[in-house]
């Protein structure tokens, strides 16, 4: 772990003493330019993920980039040109994918366990921190620097999910609101609020299954709920990140009068992820699901250095391998959030 | 209990003896015709429910309705229009109003539990009992007789529930499909399902309020899910059929370390219908939220005889009030059902 | 349904109109006399079970007498004497063996759900309604009417359950405890409860299952919470009374991967006495389990009855059958409780 | 982190570097030997708990032992005279009390939530991973080395989270069961089973409450259900493991329509322990328990040592304060287990 950079000088030293990385860095663009940089992972609020991303698609370096990947789609477009030109590794930090009961559930779609075919796919994902109307103007309130509110902040893990899970969106109705219009800057004074405090989305898969996603931040006692049903034609999924280490599974293929939903504790040692942590019944929490994504992205890292490594070994005899071809290296770029 | 009414005579008969009904008719436009009888209570199928209320209203009957009201808007202007003009009493049968849970949601919403503003409603009526794509044709999947699908047979209640709970509604967007396109008739033969499997609806009511409701008969283990949250400024709400004595409740003022969705079980003396009966934590079922609505339904009728008693004698000092002023009596339609 | 008998003239009329009851009386042994009564339903506080049901089994009548059958075991063996000598059908008012929930648990332990050993049946009967200590001392509080406290007013139904689901105990160590040992009386005078509050018990069964039980009113929030859990050598099977129409079900031979507690929601046809009642998803109540019971103890007699008669008729054959020899007639004995 | 322990040489080693421990050792009497150490961590087999605690209460080492603390009484009772004689700093390893939402409840009783009295405490710790009659025979089943099955090994912590949140317990009596009585050996023969498989517990606490616990290996689809309920004058709180970010509470002076039990995401910034982790509703998992037992012990010990620091400084001013005198340096003794 060489370098973490952050704007705040005195922040970003103590950081990097808590955590164990070998160097606090303030000007991102020398972590770029450090040639024994592998890997960066983009942490910064939205509005300068695309700089950031693209500089480092340049100077080569594979990419983990937080969501939303960008403030628009333009911004995206040109981010997804930029790694595909440098042929970089890259990956959008969802990392839900990796909790352990939302990698299963991938597998059991995948093994045909809820059908041939997905009649609906609804999320919601509802949080309250924003509901009391006194809470200020953070950043995440402001267009400018998150490009969205509930949509992209929150919204986007769903639309990552009913992706991951059921497939590419065919199309789309929305709706949206924002109930506070007006909150309190820093400097005590009100100033407009210019994003989506929730948004419901509904429409079709090209596989022809429904689609019904929430996205609030306005729902008092949801404090982190990414809930999400899936029904198929032989049998349906259900979760609630809230519960993260459950997921419900109804199979119409059981007995008839022994059917109902499953309450599987996603603990045992042969569940996706499970098997590097605790006993059965011992519950993981939230970072594990970064674990799991740093983990994964590091070795897919490794993997195609190896793969180059050994294509360059190939065809040119004469050529050393580098010295340390499959040493990960991280750039942290944490920015004080807030 | 005077007359019960059905297309089969031997069903008919069967019935009345099995219920208590004292008489068994097969043609329905006796009953209209019977000065004797006071109420008529209509179960038939979507398509009878226009021509058979118009008369009952036109013969000055009180009209009890199952839901949806008609086949479409045209129809259920013309039954206002009528009842209106006869000036008879009459209620669509959404008996969900009289779930005790439900009528205690509407009290603490008026009783401002959930704050003055209410941010979200979000309801979902899901069964599973046509997923199979071997269920046949029946008129519920018809769209000549029942109108249309999920959207009239399940989705009713929740948008009469949405309107109950929260207001009128504003405007909507909403996407539907028939996932199983052809289905078995009772000939054996294949015919095309033209109502709507599932349908997804959002919008906004006039109090600013979001609408995301979904209507589906196609998720698997999902029996009679109608399932509702509700999020004001202050709290939140949430219902589920499957579980109909119990109302989930989260109040934002309760002390910080000690807030947690409340699991009411609505079986006090106290919590509305429920002083009926029986004691606390023992459950009442599905029938009896008819039961509330026939009685609530009875009561007004009986109460709106006696206003107008009252106002004969007021105004006609030698009127003679009629010998049974109070009586109820009923006509229960039943029609064989599938 | 001939008649009904309570102490109170009025109420009893009143509940005798209400419910449909041919007759209503005061004097308990005028039922014993009436020949054209052919079962007594005794629901009168635990003092006076003993004395009737023995009149009534000398008297021919079959017998359906409420729990706790009586005070203690020297009056509950004087009963079953009496009924073994005249040969009466005879039931306890063990109504929750027919909540189909529980229905199905017996099904399916039978057929070997769970595995053909039982390690563990645990339950547990809890509510409130006494827990606060200004609650006045009615007669289930006095050992002299009840017999005893929490043990035998609900406590009994887990016994029941614990023998019907399990088999025969072997033998038992238990604790009870009087939390509020003084209430105010009628009089406004404080007495003694010489009942138990609270009772938990541990044992084996002959089977070698553990068995361990509690019952309690002093357990703030649980209303009606009979909830048992029974873990098998191949699954387990929970249940909770304040859920009633819902069984959990571990299968421990579903695939690895997949293993979770089934939540069965029990109102399919095929599930017992439910094709009586509603369509999938549609509750049933408590009032249900009454149903079920009295209907099973009916027909039981009935069958007995025709039985005695074909027997009658093989050997006699000149004699003339009974003019009604399967009409049922009932007694029910109700007294003011409280 | 000083150095690590274990028996296996190539396993410590790689465990050492795996963990970041600066040495690997295999003679744990070197450990207590050495003065740079000052707390030790025991997390052998129960049968060398004694031995090794004794030798670092003799040496002046601050201990943390695993659970159960010894074996039988006996033992025990030297491991406790050891530490007081040698006035050092001792923990055993209840992990659980440190569980955000166990340190909740007990914030809670204290500041009198569920009322003034306690009523019922009743635990039951549930696994099932040798429900399987072909487990093999590991030394978790041998008297000699476990010195007790299911009590010792997970009914510990009911015990000690009984005494934790209500307080000493006054008599007590149980029944246990070896239902499973000849295991196979990995020789591949069998031999006897001869502690318990599972154990229930009933009895008094000093202030009157009743005691119900359970403890159980046999339990299929339990897999660390470590559940509690409490029941008081006032309210009652409920826990299980197996969701352990939640703690119910029923509030019986909550208005009468509205009570029922909270569902408290235990994930607040003010809630015990969480401050130091995740946004609300973002859970933590098993891990973080031993985080906080850890921490909270490493900084009693720094705080005894500042404060005998500062007692020496205050009476022999010319005293020099060691270099360090706040730096924790740990031994972990890893055994492998199984």
């Amino acid at each position: 772990m060489a370098a973490i950079c952050g704007r705040d000088r005195a922040g970003t030293v103590r950081a990097a003493n808590t955590l164990g990385w070998e160097r606090a860095v303030t000007d991102w663009k020398a972590i770029m330019a450090d040639p024994a940089i592998d890997i960066v992972d983009i942490c910064t609020p939205n509005d300068s993920h695309a700089e950031m991303a693209i500089a480092a698609a340049r100077a080569g370096k594979a990419i983990l980039c937080e969501k939303p990947l960008a403030r628009n789609v333009a911004e995206a477009r040109r981010m997804v040109d930029a790694v595909k030109r440098a042929r970089v590794a890259n990956m959008v930090c969802h990392n839900y994918r990796r909790v352990p009961a939302i990698a299963l559930a991938r597998q059991m779609i995948d093994g045909g366990e809820i059908g041939d075919r997905i009649y609906h796919f609804r999320a919601r994902y509802a949080q309250d921190w924003i509901a009391d109307e006194n809470f200020p103007l953070v950043w995440r309130l402001q267009s400018k620097i998150a490009g969205s509110g509930a949509l992209g902040d929150i919204g986007a893990h769903s639309i990552d999910l009913a992706r991951f899970l059921v497939g590419e969106i065919a199309g789309i109705s929305a709706v949206s609101e924002t109930f506070v219009k007006r909150r309190l800057t820093k400097n005590r004074q009100f100033a407009r609020v210019d994003v989506d405090d929730a948004v419901s989305v509904i429409g079709k898969f090209r596989n022809g299954a429904m689609l019904n996603l929430e996205a609030t931040r306005f729902a008092r006692g949801r404090k982190n709920q990414l809930a999400f049903e899936i029904n198929g034609s032989r049998g349906s999924l259900a979760f609630d990140l809230e519960e993260m280490n459950r997921l419900r599974f109804y199979d119409a293929s059981d007995p008839e009068q022994m059917r109902g939903f499953r309450d599987i504790i996603v603990t045992e040692s042969n569940h996706p992820y499970v098997g590097n942590w605790w006993p059965p019944g011992h519950l993981i929490g939230y970072e594990h699901s970064f674990v799991h994504t740093v983990a994964d992205f590091v070795k897919a890292v490794i993997a195609r250095k190896n793969d180059r490594a050994r294509f360059r070994r190939r065809i040119k005899d004469a050529a050393r391998p580098r010295r340390h071809p499959t040493r990960p290296t991280f750039v942290l770029a944490v920015i004080e959030v807030n």
